[in-house]
């Protein structure tokens, strides 16, 4: 791979962002209430904060003059490098949520890790994004317990949601070459797995849902191998951007 | 009309605001840039925080058990009071920021003025409305000054936007038997068109935009009568919560 190991870095944790924060856009002004209406916006405004902060740094670090618009709008499905469990369709709202949750009790050490890099700005983005998550995932984590030990629909629904996502956590804990050259900067991810799985498993035991016996799989969105549905959401997300380039329409 | 007239009057505060958070929000995920993919979906949560509280506040007044809830997904096209350049769709970017700037340089003297309201859960509203506002109406004029003194496409389209809205203005100024029943709560709406006019004239001037050579339309949203376009919003902002009565997808 020609590009530098830290674009690559940096790339994968904006991309996870722009990508989930997407999804969760799609809620916007159809939400089952109101008041989860405006914290799934919340939810989306912080991840989308993440993002372009992280994408403008992308862009300095690949010293090409690409800033974070046109590393957002201007690259293809397989130049993203998002976790794959992140671009999954929203389904229902207890899908939304269960991922919201099984990506925020990861990003909580992995961020927490992160924000000791010996990269100033990295360190910065880091610290900031570990005050956010913590609300992303106290409020995933209730909703998994409201729904979870809710009615017998609500319950079952959930548990489906649960089933399918559990075997794309496996990508979660990737690492690659790219991580091993930026020793002091990424995090070792191998060591974010036990306080993932302390995490999920209490909150699954309090909602009184089962861990899936399903295998966690281990696929290719590091390396810009992408379901189906990336290709549509980015055409939608691109549209305008694309259409009047250096506009504002 | 059988409603009492404080009902009628936060009613009409509050749908303003939830239906232009509702216009707001389908912006979400689809801004020309980032950092406006940002804004609006910032500008679109302060309304919508607004509205909920105002709906709460509404359903209190009433005394009929309704909460924010049932007043924003149950009630049908003709229950709602919001002005009719609320319900607008959202057109292009232009069209959009447009609209909020005429809709805020009026909220300013608007708001304000309920601030000082004698009804202390209104004014407290109000105040903190204020200041959300206030943010609102210096991104929107920012961005009205941008697009007019900016490419010959983008002020042509600008100037066609503000040609388009501006018969819709007049309601902005619209009071009756509502407001004279609620002396010390309800501002004397009269008094908000000199400040509004000397908002927009500074604005458009920067602009280089002509103030549109059409009259300002006195139309009926505060009674009840709306565009057909509010009936296809209100359709898919009402359908998850109606689908599901009293659950969470």
């Amino acid at each position: 791979m020609a590009s530098p190991p830290l674009f690559e870095f940096v790339l994968r944790l904006a991309d996870d962002r722009l990508v989930l924060a997407q999804r969760t856009a799609e809620w916007c002004g159809h939400g089952p209430i109101l008041e989860e209406d405006i914290a799934l916006a919340n939810i989306s405004l912080d991840l989308l904060g993440q993002a372009q902060l992280l994408l403008s740094l992308a862009g300095q670090v690949e010293g090409q003059g690409r800033d974070a618009d046109a590393l957002a709008y201007w690259r293809d499905e397989r130049e993203f490098r998002n976790l794959q469990i992140a671009e999954l369709p929203k389904g229902d709202f207890g899908f939304t949520i269960v991922r919201q949750f099984l990506f925020s009790a990861w990003a909580a050490p992995y961020l927490e890790a992160l924000s000791k890099a010996t990269h100033d700005d990295l360190a910065g983005i880091a610290a900031k994004s570990v005050k956010e998550n913590r609300y992303h995932l106290r409020h995933s984590a209730e909703w998994v317990v409201r729904l979870g030990d809710g009615t017998e629909e609500s319950h079952s629904r959930v548990q489906a949601s649960l089933d399918q996502l559990w075997p794309w956590t496996g990508e979660l804990f990737y690492q690659d070459e790219v991580d091993a050259a930026l020793p002091g900067i990424a995090p070792d991810n191998a060591a974010t797995k036990a306080p993932w799985e302390a995490t999920v498993k209490d909150v699954l035991a309090k909602a009184g849902l089962q861990i899936p016996d399903v295998p966690m799989r281990m696929v290719g969105g590091r390396k810009g191998r992408h379901t189906e549905f990336l290709g549509h959401m980015l055409a939608e997300m691109q549209i305008l951007a694309r259409s009047h380039p250096g506009a504002t329409w």
